[in-house]
């Protein structure tokens, strides 16, 4: 299978967030691994843990992205509902993994502690799933076709994420230099839509800043092409210093 | 009009979330804002600067909740597309705004600066929209209809959200207590569970941590009942000092 535009949403399943008591670090970070391995991050929805509503965004997202993400809902307590979700999403029954059984009795075992109802439940799947390796704690997360159930705890969350990168296809890689400036952004706006409209295979992004008083503006260009951003990066600098001054 | 249970999402437009570049910092002072009014904040989108993506997502939110946000792509570059996505959504053409135009040409004038096309656009808006007043910067946001278009600049989102709270029908307040134990989390699962059960009409948040490899759980009760609060916490500490110590 060769996808060179490999696409991704993610999906974080967290009342927390809505709340307003608990701030994702997820997405950032999540953003950033995916640009290295050229991987396009389309969306992203934060959702509240209400069974129809992640079933429903589940097979949304899963029909119209290469891979999707899911971060939250699947430790041992009776608000972790990912998992029932993910397997009525794919139509599947939710089955204990026997690997992960046997990590988690034995780990128990040594310890002297119980093999309970809400533990065996961390080691429950849909059916059809593969597990993928936690090595902070002991609870798995798992890969279900395209789409990847991985722990809200950012630690974990990135240790599963390391983990299921080599197994994604790589795309074009994206290319892309900021360049800062002095000016304000309404003065350059109508020449810099001039540029973008030269370098059509370039996205070039333009954010306004405000640092201690003095304005700027930030201009992104990003491309698979280097040769494109090489020129479209000198034609938006020699802009941007007939309005003002190159910053760094 | 009278909506005991008013609704609300966020779509917050920004390639520069997706691209990892900038980490959002609005959706946690929504949801603050939105609980204090006891509006449900239901769900949050990031999506790309794409036309199609943002007018199918702003009809989608619109029809389904009492309130959408937007943030970002209502400044003056080619790249600032919102407002042509919101006329689309709702089928009204762009048109200018005299109200905004009279403050930006004054403000101009002022300075000895030109009112160019780009900056007449940051006066634009969807026919019928209601402008949000901007006291940081000159160029508004709007309502149209139930949905509210804000800047994405944190500081200035934050002024126009102050606006539009006062407009927004107020909700039955969400009532919420914290317990946090050093106790493990699948250790007290299937209990906390039981306490749910029992209090139906609260919200039982189980929050695990490792703070320095101090591993603990953190319960959080939410609920507009203030005696269903009381006693599902009660019933709570209870079970948390039956494992462990509770903390704080």
């Amino acid at each position: 299978m060769t996808d060179t535009n490999p696409t991704a949403a993610l999906l974080i399943i967290g009342n927390e967030i809505l709340s307003g008591r608990t701030q994702d670090k997820n997405l950032n970070h999540i953003a950033l691994q995916l640009n290295e391995r050229g991987i396009r991050f389309m969306e992203s929805r934060v959702i509240a843990d209400i069974h129809e509503d992640i079933i429903e965004a589940v097979n949304i997202l899963r029909a119209r992205y290469s891979y999707v993400f899911t971060t939250g809902g699947i430790g041992p307590t009776h608000d972790d509902i990912t998992t029932e979700c993910i397997a009525k999403a794919f139509n599947v029954e939710v089955v204990e993994q026997p690997d992960a059984i046997n990590r988690m009795q034995s780990y128990y075992d040594e310890r002297g502690q119980e093999m309970t109802p809400a533990r065996r439940r961390m080691a429950c799947t849909p059916k059809g799933a593969v597990l993928i390796d936690n090595p902070i704690t002991l609870a798995p997360g798992y890969r279900m076709e395209n789409v990847f159930v991985m722990a809200g705890i950012p630690k974990i969350m990135q240790a599963m994420l390391e983990s299921i990168m080599p197994l994604l296809e790589k795309g074009q890689l994206m290319h892309s230099q900021e360049i800062v400036a002095n000016v304000s952004e309404s003065a350059i706006a109508s020449y810099l839509s001039d540029v973008q409209n030269r370098y059509p295979d370039t996205e070039i992004g333009s954010y306004p800043f405000n640092n201690d008083g003095r304005y700027g503006v930030s201009v992104v260009i990003r491309t698979t092409d280097k040769s494109a951003l090489a020129e479209a990066a000198e034609a938006v600098k020699t802009l941007l210093r007939q309005h003002g001054d190159l910053v760094g």
